[in-house]
């Protein structure tokens, strides 16, 4: 069984290459919800419905969120209301947030949700929350201070320098059963860290309480995949905000960025060469343009996962 | 001035009738919140929005509640994710439940986010919840016990038979302040019962604490429209509902319910020879078809309070 940690769009990509070679109970795929936020009365996960849509295969591919084919009808009306309207909420995709809030207000579990949701949609590997408990990630900027995640992220548009991340939450958050289960399983072959933001998207996850120690103790190897390429991502601020926090934005400061952690690290042809000690580096194409691209991905990804395996 | 009591769709056509014959600031139109709910996280408010959407000209003539020209995305989303469909969302009435719910999570009143709202659609007389306090109508019924007001009126379609109507949160409300200024003034010239469910509309309003007493010390003449003709309703259950609450379904039963607060009565033709002691009757054409029928009734519906405040 393959465990994947994944934000949203680097990471549903990988997430949908690993759904296309892994039988549905030999993958979960879990998700940072330290984006998660309340808007408007509605729970909001984002990448968790990023990573849903994407499974289903009915993600936007062009916006790296939302639904393919949407329409903004809610959205229009809201613009005329003089509302909030720079988190764009497609008017199918409100389906999943009214849905989703309903089952919490009911007092299930964001895990049981977000699984009857993505059943729903036709997912048939499982999709997990990192917790159930609410995670927000807080971020320090140089030139708004604190900001909620999206308040930075979307409204802000990812433009102040981020400082530091307020991880807080996801400190005292215990990790969804799913996730619990993956950590602890004898089956577990492997631990998949998409090529998501590894401040933003990763971190929170690694944040919670036991993941960390759990990942070090596991006999399963943990691979990487760098969402830098030749110091750029291919979407978002991951560059700019290794970079303020620290970080050289590059595979070698992602790998960094991990730490201990890794076993085996695929970066891109851009970089190969790449040498890090202890760590086994390998070369693949990791720009995933369309689902085969996220497929052979992920088949690199499982080769340098077994090879350090059995080292 | 003139203060309007108004329910959903009866009370919207005499509120659209009143705004086309008298300047914004002569009339206040205070809603029913006794239906109001939260649904998915959404805070609604059915009687506002309908009776803000009539004076905006905007409501969907055929169904009573809802905009004209409106799509279902959203819930044929919703459908697909084996949602609540039972209360239809449109897509463009979504926005106003979202930044209604935005404006109450923020601390704003529903009487400050109905005001925003209904000006951003264009509504220029004002439109003001019964009380900013929550005050849930719930029903007892034979067949299904006690349910919340929606359960009972949407969900199960009215068909459960109404034993009770449990008022308590109105009778611990408070009137809101455009309410409470309305009965106040020394500038107030009529009280308008609008022809909605008696019982189900404005019994709510009525059992806010002080209401009655306003109304029966006010010099202002209280003139009812009734909601019933030849003992059927235009619209809804109310006949159903006053029977099985012990009242007689007619006009005559109509206004046995509101009491000794009636100075004035307007019936329709239908009815007309109705007498009814200490009570100014009057038979006008009570069915609003168009906005001029509604301009017609409201006139006759002054006229019937200048006669009644002047004996």
């Amino acid at each position: 069984m393959i465990l994947a940690l994944a934000g949203g769009v680097g990471g549903a990509r990988l997430a949908r290459g690993l759904a296309r070679i892994l039988p549905p109970e030999e993958l979960v795929v879990v998700v940072n919800t330290g984006d998660d936020f309340e808007h408007c009365g509605l729970h909001i996960s984002p990448d968790l419905d990023t990573v849903t849509y994407t499974l289903a295969g009915r993600e936007n591919p062009d916006a790296g969120w939302g639904l393919a084919g949407e329409t903004w009808r809610a959205m229009a009306a809201l613009e005329e209301l003089g509302g909030e309207t720079w988190f764009r909420l497609g008017d199918r995709d409100l389906a999943t947030h009214l849905e989703r809030t309903r089952r919490l207000r009911a007092g299930e579990a964001l895990s049981a949700a977000a699984a009857a949701i993505a059943r729903r949609l036709g997912v048939a590997h499982a999709v997990a929350p990192m917790s159930d408990d609410p995670a927000p990630t807080l971020v320090d900027t140089r030139e708004e201070g604190r900001l909620a995640f999206q308040d930075y992220f979307v409204r802000l548009g990812a433009r102040p320098t981020v400082e530091a991340l307020v991880l807080d939450s996801a400190e005292r958050a215990r990790p969804s059963p799913a996730f619990a289960a993956a950590l602890a399983s004898p089956a577990l072959e492997a631990v998949v860290v998409c090529p998501s933001n590894p401040p933003l998207s990763i971190q929170p996850i690694l944040s919670i309480p036991g993941v960390r120690g759990a990942l070090r103790r596991s006999p399963a190897p943990v691979v990487a995949v760098s969402p830098l390429i030749a110091g750029k991502a291919v979407k978002g601020p991951t560059a700019a905000v290794m970079r303020s926090l620290g970080h050289e934005a590059s595979a070698r400061g992602a790998a960094g960025f991990y730490g201990g952690l890794l076993d085996a690290f695929v970066i891109d042809r851009a970089d190969a060469g790449l040498r890090l000690p202890g760590v086994a580096v390998t070369a693949a194409d990791t720009i995933m343009r369309d689902a085969d691209a996220s497929a052979r991905l992920a088949e690199a990804v499982l080769r340098a996962a077994r090879g350090a395996g059995a080292r």
